[in-house]
């Protein structure tokens, strides 16, 4: 039986040892969403960044500048952060250059695991299926808000935990992830009305950017799984037991 | 109306603002229990003492030292962290000198706030009154394990959380406020057998210590609040809308 922990904030990172886990990282809100969605669209490559100064070295028609904090676009950037922007015309085939206020630093972070990937719920099926065939502990990485939990990645670690436990092959002593699937069989009874009471919830609607949270909660709207590999995320598909970089 | 807010570890402390709050240490299993008995008992003052070399300073009749780490009693200790051990022959009229693995750390830090106190469900009601005559907003501080979340600490900030928002007086924009009332009401229909599965019931389990779990979960055995001032935990009861040292 594999071992599943999960990690509310970047700001308890390093009191777990997870270095021979496969991590998730979970942003719902949007970024780990919106990166599904860029692959979904045939990116070729993700590129998580955290200094501002770093991201404008990305210059270039092979390069799409993604950009926010506190979920605002800033002004270099070819794009914001929701998942809206990230369309076929505009991501298919490029490098996207990407850095938000909580997602990117904690795509970082999740490097120090046997190997790291991106979740949310429009690739949940996807992901537990990476964390099967992955056969290690897992790891279970919520982006938060500034270093402080949130709903919304608590009840996706919640819902990934609940599915690879009722597999048979995982289990966990680990009391976030009690606290988390317990979170989630509340939220799942309705999942949209849950999620109407999270900070970032309010915190989007008082900017104008609520309108892609019901994209966010939707289930299941592709197959690939970004992964993190040399500072890069690549999206993979399953090939039997296998996963593949599409590109 | 005053704000609540939950801060699951005291890894995630400096990512708050709780300058103005008044502030409740939660350490359920088993130090902030064992400190509201120790008042319940007679004890004059209890210093909560992080370094280890520190506490062996406090020798003489006036104290007892009361150390674990690990769920286990330090050997110069008078006595551990279970509380049973702060009986009235033990702390009657006594400065307990008190080091704890999660606890008094956390403690130390709630010092930050306006003003601090110790929560358990054994005095949960008084604490709320406390809280209620305060007139202040709330930071309700869980202790946690190592840095991380767990989950009887979490439950017992869900139902202070809930108790005071049901006063009216309160409310919350905080998704740990609102994740630990949800948890409440889950763990409130069957508190004994929520806790059971709890990594810290385990770990005392093991260590055979376990014994005063049931205990830690009885609710209102005292209305004393010990409150932290100038280094110093000292029992305070109400008198009208004020709170006074006991001793």
């Amino acid at each position: 039986m594999h071992q599943i922990t999960v990690c509310f904030t970047p700001a308890q990172f390093s009191y777990y040892q997870c270095e021979g886990c496969n991590a998730v990282v979970i942003d719902i809100l949007r970024a780990t969403t919106s990166i599904c969605t860029a692959f979904m669209n045939g990116a070729k490559e993700v590129i998580p960044i955290s200094s501002i100064d770093e991201l404008k070295n990305h210059t270039g028609t092979e390069y799409v500048i993604a950009a926010e904090r506190d979920g605002i676009k800033l002004d270099f950037a070819d794009i914001g952060n929701s998942p809206y922007y990230f369309t076929k015309d505009i991501v298919d085939g490029k490098t996207i250059a990407y850095s938000t206020t909580n997602g990117t630093h904690t795509i970082n972070l999740a490097a120090k695991c046997h190997s790291a990937a991106v979740g949310a719920f429009i690739n949940i099926s996807a992901i537990c299926r990476w964390l099967e065939t992955g056969k290690r502990d897992v790891f279970l990485l919520c982006a938060g808000w500034k270093g402080r939990f949130n709903l919304e990645d608590s009840i996706f670690a919640g819902a990934v935990a609940q599915k690879l436990i009722d597999t048979g092959k995982f289990t966990t002593i680990c009391d976030s992830a009690l606290a988390a699937m317990d979170l989630w069989s509340l939220a799942s009874l309705d999942l949209t009305g849950y999620i109407k009471k999270a900070a970032q919830n309010e915190r989007l609607r008082k900017i104008n950017s609520d309108d892609a949270i019901p994209y966010c909660m939707e289930f299941d709207l592709t197959d690939i799984v970004p992964v993190f590999d040399d500072g890069v995320l690549r999206g993979a598909r399953q090939q039997g037991n296998t996963w593949r970089y599409e590109l």
